[in-house]
């Protein structure tokens, strides 16, 4: 890390548990330099990670009444704060991959164990990860319902990109986004309307092309 | 906004209540447009504010144990996820100028009554805002205290910048960052360090090198 020098002279003036915490830290710092694939509004730089997750966790205190069910915001934010800490190592994954979807998994699970193994009760931190990757209980489902939309939201705003520049079609982006719905159908409602109106204004093709050779 | 069409979009296709969550939410991306002063680790950019307040809400989960006292860590992660959105409108303000930081005041609460007030119950964000302001309870003290170690940290990651570039003496940095002690005795011994080691090593000068005129 770049900071190593830093880490290291806190290792030699505070005691060893606070020092690995503060080492944490500023490893997490690393999380700012990965690029998405959704620019900010403005459509003037990509988004990166860090930024990414912030945006989330103000979306669970402004949205959490919108929720199917009763939701702990708390852990909402906790979780969307940390999903995308292992990408320091496994990088950022573009949603529509579906080959590097697929392999990335072995990756991340690599990087947890580097990440948050830093220090003894990262454990807990490693648990939201953990807990938002299963996807399973109601927390987790809104974490990732937020994590759908906020690209959404971003693509809706920048007229279609990415999806333009990587061909995305309106098929994909639904089948992606669906899982919104589990989540809270009021959010998902909003999404449907925004995946409407790009592919009424040509931001996103219903389809496919046909290929030029067939 | 460059997101009007969106949170017009939406407008007519939510409730009024959720629209003007998501018009919030979409305001709020203009927050990863405001530059700070310190770079990120790798000092290859200036950081912004948004991925500085993801860094801050990150911290509070890590460095919650360090804490004089009993705080309450979802609202210290509620407060410093909300605690720059004023820069949206009133800019970022360097913690050693301070001409600008007696001048932002007014900018600043004009601006928390534009942004809180776009849906009714912002007043919840608000109050976040407020408290991290008047610095008065033991959670706002917190999630001041890492408002100043998170840049210290990350200005001795870079070797002292920004604080060669704009001439920044050891006194003032360990003036200005004193309020940590208040919050946390651990945190203040670790930023200590920091300060000294700078000291040490030529990145931070202990008093200002007299006027080459006098």
């Amino acid at each position: 890390v770049d900071a190593d020098h830093t880490a290291e002279r806190l290792a030699t003036a505070v005691d060893g548990d606070l020092a690995a915490r503060l080492r944490f830290v500023l490893e997490a710092d690393a999380l700012k330099r990965i690029d998405r694939r959704s620019s900010i509004t403005g459509g003037t730089r990509l988004e990166n990670s860090a930024e990414h997750s912030w945006h989330l966790a103000l979306m669970a205190l402004v949205l959490a009444p919108y929720a199917r069910g009763s939701i702990d915001v708390g852990r909402v934010v906790a979780m969307v704060l940390v999903h995308d800490l292992v990408e320091i190592d496994a990088g950022d994954t573009f949603v529509y991959d579906d080959a590097a979807r697929t392999a990335k998994e072995a990756a991340e699970r690599v990087a947890a164990d580097r990440l948050f193994g830093m220090y003894p009760r990262a454990d807990a931190l490693r648990a939201c990860w953990e807990e938002f990757e299963a996807a399973e209980t109601a927390d987790a489902r809104f974490a990732r319902a937020l994590d759908r939309l906020q690209p959404l939201l971003l693509n809706h705003a920048n007229r279609g990109e990415p999806w333009r520049r990587h061909g995305i079609t309106a098929d994909r982006v639904r089948a992606v986004n669906r899982v919104i719905d589990a989540a809270s159908q009021d959010l998902w409602n909003a999404a449907q309307s925004l995946i409407d109106d790009a592919v009424a204004q040509g931001w996103l093709t219903e389809h496919a092309e046909p290929e030029e050779h067939a």
